[in-house]
């Protein structure tokens, strides 16, 4: 970085306060140490005493004793007439001021391989705007902010030393109960509080269960096609992923056996299956557990989107079925409310609860607490519980236009798969088109749609896309297809 | 889990709403997602129609409508007299009404040797309450509530789809220019806000830190003794741990250079050495940065109290001085603010930007928006500053009655560290002492303080104690002081 020009340090010169003690030693000892830390460098030539005095909005007595101050220490150099210079006592044991960074790019020490792996793992970042089919993100705009601000707001005129202090690694309490009994009627998982640790995402629940459940090497069951983010998180703990081919009914369990019998996890996203949108059918959630209970292996449930359900009944959480305590759930708020709430949890086996707990203290600490503490003030007054049915209904609606603008404009052409729940609709596109290709140039119409084939760990067995319907209006949705169609 | 008898089920049945369509469709719904949930298991009784009307405030057709709906899809069996009891139909593909859970503690898979890693480093953690010598907590008491009460409503009123949505995972650029400038003229780093990476708190800059830049049995510097949270991070990420002594003059480097030359990373509390106490002098600076240079290691420096500095005039931090791009340079406000607020920052070398900026990503996505809006803001008008003018007071007659008390009430049978800067003195004991014995009956009396013994990766070199004294006020400690006196 450049020197700091004195007009440029100015601003941290002024706001001298006569509380703090004697005006001329505050600015004297604020110049030393800029020219300490080197950001005044030795040579640089300060105001003239009349010209700071003025611009500090003090007597020039002040920096004339702070000047002299310097001088006396060999951290100015005064000559009448030519003004005040920097420079540094020879004897300084303090660090010379210095130049400005030279490149160290060709010099700088590489990454630890783990680093590599870590860093090979590229997360296609969270769009920043949603766009027409961008999957998976909420309608911020359906959000009900004031009810959330209200929520907020009780919080901080509650802030007390309690809400300022050290929580809980595993999370607020008043949180974990709130979520425990929502899960329970829900979705049928069998939980308590003590069960349910507090993270910032599915991305750290994947994160610390692979640290905590996996080695280098060993394997993981993942869902083909299936969700990237935790395919990410595995192979950056150094895991072989084992492709496991999914139908209408989710994950064929028998194929994950026969290929991967001693596998020490298996991904899964049984209520909606990402991306083709199959619900894993009870026979085969029997023949999962029945699997992990053989083989001491570990089912993560990906549970995130399973509030949003607009025809068919929901089926219970595996969790619900687990009588061996081989299942982690996980869900998260930043999908179901917004995403920059950043609270997120997972549901662990009564015998990982101190292992997770640890877990987490070591990676970050804990969750901040007042939006916990929102969060559960938000969800007691049940207005989490309405939000989610509104939203039913508000994407229902969305994708019931998406579904006809696709039966419109795209006659056949496109075979869409389930769409029974969610956010998103996955179609598959004729064997031979190019979906990469077909994404970027509706990137380049202000489109988001993601392809499917970038979702297959092997080879694409066919292309398509995947539409989220979540984040855009039904007219805009029915223009962004009509812009899509022609494209095809 | 028991089961949840019918009553406990009521709540989730409650608050049937007209608009969301028929409220005998909605009953019928809410009871059979419970049946599937095995949250009402089959054989269990539901009451009368009549009593449950009345307690749901619905019109008993209304409960006769669902009941019927469900008796025809097999899940209630009604019998005239004897009411209705839960049943599955027996073609149901979907989970059974589950038992409750037996102990699966016997049979449960072990963790990875990688997760037993993360497990057995057991960060003590944060006393909930802040006791007299507590180290290392913020006097909570002293912060300026209203202040940032004010700064949090701002930003309340301000959300809008902006702070709802995606942020960057390298955190909000209005904190992060606002960490980039004070730490400009307060430390004299040398960074824009693109190398300040914004995290939860250094426990997570460690962590990321650990998985990026080492490999399981690299070497690591750590200071002898030193802090516990860094070398759990460095240990849970498989590296050999060396311990390199430290004196008045802080960590001597010739003792790391000879004790391990080829060492990946040097952790180090350059300002205020933990728990010694002691600073870095300036030559020793130099010789790190030399080492690091040549080693190709990187310098990890934890600057967690700096702005606490008491008598003496502060050192720049080392990093202003790194110019071959070497420095990692943490600081948290967690302590120079309050724990509950899991905000720090990350200053990495320009070549790590990148790679720290994926790593967050893929640890926990971001860091939430609001209270990073609401901190920039803080910051922007002075109070953040203002705040650490004021606890430099605050502590320092903290500091005071501390040391005199520990002077008049154990007269020369302690030797106590360097105290002109942080939130804690570290004491040494007579030789011989057991110093954990002694902590142990100090927190019987109430006391909190730490055994410097426990600090140490090798052999105690000294007995001895960490005194905080930032959580408690002047007449508190002096009493403590008393206390601990008559223990020894």
């Amino acid at each position: 970085m450049p020197k700091t020009p004195v007009g440029a340090l100015l601003p941290s010169l002024r706001g001298l306060d006569s509380q703090q003690g004697p005006l001329h030693r505050q600015l004297s000892e604020r110049v030393r140490a800029a020219i300490l830390a080197g950001t005044l460098a030795p040579g640089s030539r300060l105001p003239s005493t009349r010209t700071l005095a003025r611009d500090l909005g003090v007597s020039r007595s002040t920096v004339e004793l702070a000047f002299s101050d310097l001088s006396a220490e060999g951290f100015l150099e005064r000559r009448v007439g030519a003004g005040s210079t920097v420079s540094l006592p020879e004897d300084s044991r303090l660090p010379r001021a210095v130049a400005p960074l030279p490149d160290v790019r060709a010099t700088a020490p590489a990454l630890s391989r783990q680093g590599k792996a870590v860093v090979a793992q590229l997360l296609a970042p969270d769009a920043p705007v949603v766009l027409p089919f961008t999957p998976c993100l909420p309608a911020v705009d359906a959000f009900p902010v004031t009810l959330w601000q209200r929520a907020l707001s009780r919080q901080v005129r509650a802030l007390g030393s309690q809400l300022l202090g050290t929580g809980e690694p595993g999370g607020l309490r008043a949180l974990r109960e709130a979520i425990a009994s929502h899960l329970t009627t829900a979705r049928g998982v069998r939980c308590d509080w003590r069960r349910v640790l507090i993270v910032s995402s599915t991305q750290q629940s994947l994160d610390l269960a692979a640290r905590l459940l996996l080695d280098p090497g060993d394997t993981v069951w993942m869902e083909e096609p299936g969700y990237l983010g935790a395919r990410l998180a595995f192979a950056a703990a150094g895991a072989r992923l084992c492709p496991v081919p999914v139908d209408r009914e989710g994950l064929r369990v028998e194929e994950g056996v026969s290929r991967a019998p001693t596998a020490r996890l298996a991904y899964v996203t049984p209520s909606h299956q990402y991306p083709l949108g199959g619900t894993l059918s009870a026979e085969r959630r029997r023949a999962l557990l029945e699997w992990a209970r053989q083989a001491n292996a570990w089912v993560f449930e990906d549970d995130y989107d399973s509030e949003l359900r607009y025809t068919s009944q929901p089926l219970a959480a595996v969790q619900a079925m687990d009588e061996a305590g081989r299942v982690l759930y996980a869900g998260t708020f930043n999908k179901a409310l917004f995403p920059a709430m950043r609270l997120a949890y997972l549901v662990v086996p009564e015998t990982l609860v101190e292992a997770f707990g640890r877990a987490k203290a070591l990676a970050d600490g804990q969750a901040p607490l007042l939006p916990q503490a929102a969060l559960a003030d938000f969800m007691e007054r049940g207005h989490f519980a309405a939000h989610l049915r509104r939203m039913r209904q508000v994407y229902g609606e969305r994708r019931d236009s998406l579904l006809d603008a696709l039966r419109r404009e795209t006659s056949g052409f496109l075979q869409v798969g389930p769409t029974d729940a969610g956010m998103h609709v996955s179609v598959q596109l004729p064997a031979g088109t190019d979906d990469v290709r077909l994404v970027q140039r509706a990137a380049e119409k202000g489109l988001d749609p993601r392809a499917l084939s970038a979702l297959y760990l092997g080879e694409a067995r066919t292309p398509g896309l995947v539409l989220g319907f979540s984040g855009a209006g039904p007219a805009e949705l029915r223009r962004a297809v009509r812009v899509l169609a022609a494209l095809l």
